[in-house]
């Protein structure tokens, strides 16, 4: 990866040191963004993550990451964001900028309204495309972002030029950059990958809790564990994403129960040309998907 | 592969030479399982299997295709089946066996039952699990099967000797052979794969009727994309093997909704204790699938 002659911060502090933030600390390093990448997780992940070659310094709190830092990338699960902002505040450098990891990203944003007081224009919300079932500092992978979508939601109050380095920042880590409305980003989202979660979680369940969960176990084939594979995340961490965009994930539900009905109904009626109508109409979607070439 | 001295058979007609019907005729041919390996299907299939060498012979003919073969392998779509069974009747030698791919076992069982007569002792059921998304014989692979399950749902009326030579046959192709009773066999495919299929049309189906289809396309990550795969399996070929195996599939439907509804009541109640417990369910699931290893 590029190295930078003059990193182009001097510190950058992780706040969450899982998957996702250990990917970002050690893409940070491998791509020399930083002159020192510092982790902070409440729990014992910073001290994995630095024993694990992620960091150069494990943090014993908010304060002691932060403090000095001129990015602040936070990485914890949505629902620990807002008690992190609040937590990072004072000890916030003047001219530091901020950036998270989070999957919703409006929620996000009322959050730091309500909390980052005279810093909010220096934070640029964002979402990096990236990340598997797997959690965990030992899950981190400094080629994580090179190719990956990530998307900045920038707020009306951020500058240009704030914009600009948050960008520089996610594409320094190899990343894709683009730009979304947040409540765009939230109605995307719940449809790609929170409401497919729930589905594949449900899927699951039903599997699990008939009478076939054994023989099932048996006789998955390639198929079914690709469609399932996203049901081995984390159930708090996908419980969390969904609370927390809960209404463009019902309006997804509703859309899922439509065409569900309408498959259903072809089917108990035997009637196959409905049937395969409502198969085409994802098949479709799906191979278009497939032309896009990624 | 291995190549017999003397092969197991003389002559192997395989009716049907898309993907599955043309691996099992590449798969012969490399493993020296037949003299002679021919096919036949309605339309131009056969003698594109021909053009790409996964055939000795292309047939013009059931008839053409069956005269003088010692095994039939129907690789047919499950509704082509029982006009198969009608029509290979009248050619077929006395000591030829008979084996299939369906997806689906009991109305095959049922299709034969009514059809094969006299030879109805020498048909085996089978389904190898093993496929893709993909259709026609330019996506045959001579080693589709290696590794692979083929199930054998043997009837009462097979003698020992009978159910023996078939399962050579399949074990020959490289596939690991193990015996399912046809119901039961039902049961457990409608399950990990034919309501799976059903789910995820109806989730690709929501999203491209929704507002959202174009940007989907766009940000879809790793995660939808495998979920998603087998939404690009062809409509035709589901809606067949879905009405096929009706009753077990919409068993497979109640149990969902009542996954689902119980998800989504927790959602919108926004109690995060008990869709985590829903989520958990599913995910246990799914991780016991990845701890089996294959």
């Amino acid at each position: 990866m590029a190295e930078f002659l003059v990193p182009p911060f001097e510190r950058i502090a992780l706040l969450g040191v899982g998957m996702i933030g250990g990917s970002v600390a050690a893409a940070c390093r491998a791509a020399g963004l930083a002159r020192h990448v510092v982790g902070y997780t409440p729990g014992h992940d910073a001290r994995e993550a630095l024993s694990l070659g992620l960091l150069d310094s494990a943090a014993a709190s908010v304060g002691q990451a932060v403090a000095g830092a001129d990015l602040i990338v936070l990485a914890a699960p949505i629902s620990a964001q807002p008690a992190l902002f609040s937590a990072l505040v004072p000890h916030l450098h003047p001219d530091a900028l901020l950036t998270d990891c989070a999957s919703t990203k409006f929620s996000t944003v009322m959050a730091a309204q309500a909390r980052l007081q005279g810093a909010l224009d220096r934070y640029v919300p964002a979402h990096p495309i990236a990340g598997s079932e797997r959690n965990g500092p030992s899950a981190a992978r400094a080629d994580l972002f090179r190719g990956a979508l990530a998307i900045l939601c920038p707020q009306p109050c951020n500058s240009a030029q704030t914009v600009a380095r948050v960008r520089g920042f996610w594409a320094g880590l190899g990343a894709r950059v683009v730009e979304l409305d947040a409540d765009r980003h939230d109605r995307v989202f719940a449809e790609v990958s929170h409401w497919p979660h729930a589905v594949v979680f449900a899927l699951c369940a039903a599997i699990a809790n008939g009478d076939c969960a054994d023989d099932a176990l048996c006789f998955a084939g390639a198929g079914l564990r690709d469609t399932s594979r996203i049901g081995a995340s984390s159930p708090q961490l996908w419980a969390d994403i969904l609370l927390d965009n809960r209404a463009p994930v019902l309006a997804c539900a509703q859309a899922f129960e439509v065409e569900m009905a309408a498959m259903l109904a072809a089917l108990r009626a035997g009637d196959r040309a409905a049937l395969t109508a409502c198969f085409e109409t994802g098949s479709r979607w799906r191979r278009a998907l497939d032309s896009d070439g990624s």
